[in-house]
């Protein structure tokens, strides 16, 4: 019998008591032994709750327990988690979380502190949800070096930009509507500025080189400038706009950003939609592989939790490799990166437009305005030459 | 150091060769210890390239060579791979391989083999080729009951199907460019006839249940009867057709077929395209994943064994656990399973249709027949009311 403590009875946390409990007789077989979860860590009381018995307000009360192996950190945020996972690592207690705000700014410390006492820090639900990702990262594509990784890492904002594409919508309602669902937050800034997806991006980008990546090296643009006819112009593309968290490797330098994308038709994260996420990764060897699911959601995200805790209780005593050594990786400047760009212009401006980038492909939706799609060139380029155009309304990066 | 020898030097050995050369460094520092091919087991003899010198024509020199430990069949075929397998499981040796069929007939028992030698029988590129899903469906998914897996498995078909319907040409003479192209063999029944999907999907339906499939009891259909009119009814529907490898579990029984299906627009697997492969899992708290890439390819395959070579490194001396015994699962007579079906039909037979399915939808591209969908029914509902209608042209199954 493997006891599994859980810190936090929130959504995540009441998702991974369910997913132990209601499948614990498949787990027990693939596991080789049952796994119990005895305690739960939070400040309330839930009467009435089937598992309101094993509700404790104190930590030490877990940390004291020698039965206990496997700690559950659905907390979220970096204080107490930090001290919490700390506590229970050095007890020799394995920790599973979908922490991601602690994972970018302590994953390195955590994962040596699990090393130097013969248990694990994973954290699989801290990226992508209920989505395949870290572990394969660690073993599937163990033998690639990643050249590139392109991920919708965040179901909002994928909601928001799906619904803006489909009904016309503008962004104010449609995130008006967002929040009401209970899918954005009240305060949505985490998630619609692209931080969200910027500290995913960061811990993918620190297990593809190895090094640590920090979410501050990521330049961050949101979807808040997004407009209804943008999709109008993208339609007639045949493209979709998505907000892409981006990791380019080229000659052992990396670049990262997350940032609003058009994505072309036959690009396969063209079609991912509403709370769906998706994982493109690009291998050397392997070429173009893909994950995708549930970017979030309770029972999904808790399943990649008890994944963690399956791992943990088949290697009980025995620290998997996780390579992500804490010297920081000094992040290359990201308008070095070459790309196409999606331009919009006041027609007064067509002459000048005409003058500085030669011959374009024109695209209209309205007398007012004109658009079109520039060569590939470096971001510094780009950003000389659009300098040289009196009237832009907005710029759209465009993905290969 | 670690040492490996490579069986067969062909596509897919030659490529495990590459990458563990080239990739040398960064597995290297993965796994924390260097991985190096000692052997290269073929027939032939291979002057002039620059591995030449490790090629042996003798099973043995590799069996009697205790610095071996890991061996990578990917000679393909069941004789002699088995006991090359077995022979090399007896000795402690870890194998790794591509081989579906070996992996199809005698999985359970090599599983065994190796657990009794403390050592691993590992198979990733033997399901899907480049894709991660046999590790996941070990490690991220065991959390969960599979419910359903649907997968374009079989890239041959993929890339018929895919130029069929964007070119509109015909089944025999897509087939003979895709045999001119190398993309499909000189005698096409093991693709055409969705075996080669049906070994794959009887492998991941054991993982699956955790007992043994056999693709004997996988009903299999092939695209040999899909003709280029099918696609316009499919365009004017918005959806794709593809070769399907379907297994469903409900209430602890299993349903398993190949057969060409009908996508709808919005499903993932609707836009995978030419020799790309995906499996959709659905699982009962994850809901829906996907896992997308090269179903097969030199490098893309490769990548897969030398992800189990560098899993069998970080695990010598240590058996991984796979959950699937050599117990036979009785698999439920697919004729049980609901969904909807695509039928057309000679105009003559309108009324008699009409009398038999009631209301319908009814689709014309042509004069001379029509077609519609019908409800959700199981197949044995359906197959008893088609035989009422005279004349019947096609039927094809559409997926949800």
């Amino acid at each position: 019998m493997i006891k599994v403590a859980v810190l936090g009875y929130g959504t995540v946390g009441s998702g991974v008591v369910q997913v132990i409990q209601d499948n614990a007789a498949l787990i027990s077989k693939r596991v080789g032994d049952d796994i119990e979860v005895k305690y739960i860590l939070d400040l309330r009381e839930f009467p009435g709750d089937k598992n309101e018995d094993k509700v404790v307000h104190d930590i030490n009360v877990i940390l004291d327990d020698p039965e206990v192996s496997i700690v559950c950190e659905t907390m979220g945020g970096v204080n107490p988690a930090f001290q919490f996972s700390k506590d229970a690592l050095a007890k020799g207690k394995s920790v599973c979380t979908s922490n991601k705000e602690l994972v970018e700014n302590h994953g390195p410390e955590l994962i040596a502190l699990a090393k130097q006492n013969n248990c694990n820090y994973l954290f699989e639900a801290s990226v992508g949800g209920g989505i395949p990702i870290i572990r394969p990262m660690n073993s599937s594509l163990a033998p690639e070096e990643i050249v590139r990784i392109m991920g919708i890492l965040n179901g909002t904002t994928n909601f928001i930009l799906t619904k803006m594409a489909k009904e016309g919508a503008a962004y104010a309602d449609v995130l008006k509507q967002a929040q009401e669902l209970g899918y954005a937050e009240r305060n949505p800034e985490a998630d619609v500025e692209g931080h969200d997806a910027g500290r995913k991006i960061a811990i993918l980008s620190s297990l593809m080189t190895g090094k640590t990546v920090k979410f501050a090296d990521v330049h961050t643009e949101g979807i808040t400038k997004i407009e209804t006819i943008d999709f109008e112009y993208a339609a007639k593309m045949g493209k979709s706009i998505k907000l892409i968290a981006m990791a380019e490797q080229k000659d052992g330098k990396l670049t990262a950003l997350v940032a609003p994308f058009m994505i072309g038709a036959d690009h396969p994260l063209n079609g991912v939609n509403g709370v769906f996420n998706a994982i493109y990764v690009t291998g050397n060897m392997l070429g173009d592989v893909m994950f995708y699911g549930q970017g979030a959601g309770k029972l999904a995200t808790a399943s990649a939790v008890v994944s963690d805790v399956i791992e943990c209780a088949r290697n009980l005593d025995r620290t998997l490799p996780v390579v992500w050594d804490d010297e920081k990786l000094d992040v290359e400047d990201y308008t070095a990166s070459e790309r196409c760009f999606f331009v919009r212009a006041a027609i007064g401006s067509r002459s000048q437009v005409l003058n500085t980038f030669g011959s374009i492909n024109e695209i209209r939706v309205t007398d007012e305005e004109f658009a079109f799609v520039t060569n590939k060139m470096s971001e510094q380029a780009f950003n000389k030459l659009i300098a040289s155009v009196d009237k832009v309304i907005s710029t759209i990066r465009v993905a290969e």
